[in-house]
């Protein structure tokens, strides 16, 4: 269902009207807050948001996000469903773009300045970051990589790099550029890297592989 | 060695002495510019950054990174010693922290941000970041990730959300608080989480295991 606030009051009372009282009502919406959506249920105790992280048939994470007025009944409901199917949820508080896309849009906000300021081109990035930081975030979390690096080192270093990593509002000028030129990724053949649609099924099929290898690797 | 630039002055001139004209002079600093410990050097042309990623003995990345007058050369030589014993060379110009450093460094402003605005916990941020963002970028770089989503997608979500992120120049309230209690991690026995001596080799070597096994299925 699109993103729009109107569309999904007209269509939560219905659904409400077609289950039972007990029924959790969830949407993956990532821009919409719950609480929202809720405003209009007769019941918003029983609606939360459950957002998919993509491609979602291969990232086994799920946040959970109640709304003000959801109950822990309906949190506990969904995160056990998520447990069930062999997925990981991930309890939050509602906030914009949830905690994953916050993460991750703040990655690509270093990473994209890194690229516009010449310090770094796109191969080398990506390199750089598959292998130095998604690679070990992937076994070790932020706050467990915290406590083994020293919090007093973390504290050292912090104080004089955090003041120096981008603060910018805006979408990076490298983005911006490859926009206006119609390059918007692999839709259109083409975006900060080239692709011929060979290498687009190529390329899904590869990475699609390597996730299942790794998460095996990871609960096995 | 420590990281200070006098004592860098002091042995860079002793290792010229001691080797041939053509010897590559690499160091693992992270905090000195090349540039400056070249200075003091009479082929500043030789002297290389050549920075292992934590920790270095499991984590296949080396950054390498020329000061102002490093030849060409010297640059080939190091990033073709680094293929040789099977890792990935990444070359990028001199920049504070370095191009690893800075993206954990965004990555943990904005979770701890997130961790002390009360929007999740550290359990449930460290799942979250493990399976979301470390699992993909694991396998998916960032740029890649980014012509996957489509830059126009990123365009849209970035111009709202990026103004939102954390842009904050000082060290987290919980890190500080923490600090303040003596806790600074597995070497105290706690920091963000509590550990027993038991508890902190058993981590160690789980973690160790699981980077081996991923590194396998991400190269196998």
């Amino acid at each position: 269902m699109p993103e729009k606030l109107e569309l999904k009051h007209e269509v939560f009372p219905q659904f409400e009207a077609a289950v039972g009282p007990d029924t959790v009502l969830a949407s993956n919406t990532s821009g919409i807050p719950i609480t929202k959506i809720a405003a209009v249920c007769e019941r918003p105790e029983r609606v939360v948001g459950m957002h998919w992280s993509n491609p979602p048939h291969l990232i086994p994470m799920i946040e959970v996000i109640p709304g003000e007025q959801t109950s822990q009944a309906t949190v506990d409901a969904t995160s056990e469903l998520v447990r069930r199917f062999g997925y990981h949820p991930v309890v939050e508080k509602e906030v914009a773009g949830f905690v994953e896309n916050r993460i991750l849009y703040a990655i690509l906000r270093e990473c994209l300045d890194l690229v516009d300021r010449g310090i770094i081109d796109p191969e080398g990035l990506d390199l750089n970051v598959r292998w130095g930081i998604g690679y070990k975030l992937a076994v070790i979390g932020p706050m467990e990589l915290l406590d083994m690096a020293g919090l007093d080192i973390y504290n050292a270093v912090g104080s004089y790099l955090n003041p120096d990593l981008s603060t910018s509002g805006e979408v990076s000028s490298t983005i911006r550029g490859l926009i206006d030129e119609g390059r918007l990724g692999m839709k259109t053949g083409g975006g900060i890297y080239d692709y011929t649609p060979e290498q687009i099924d190529a390329l899904r099929a590869g990475r699609a592989a390597k996730l299942v290898a790794v998460r095996k690797a990871l609960e096995g």
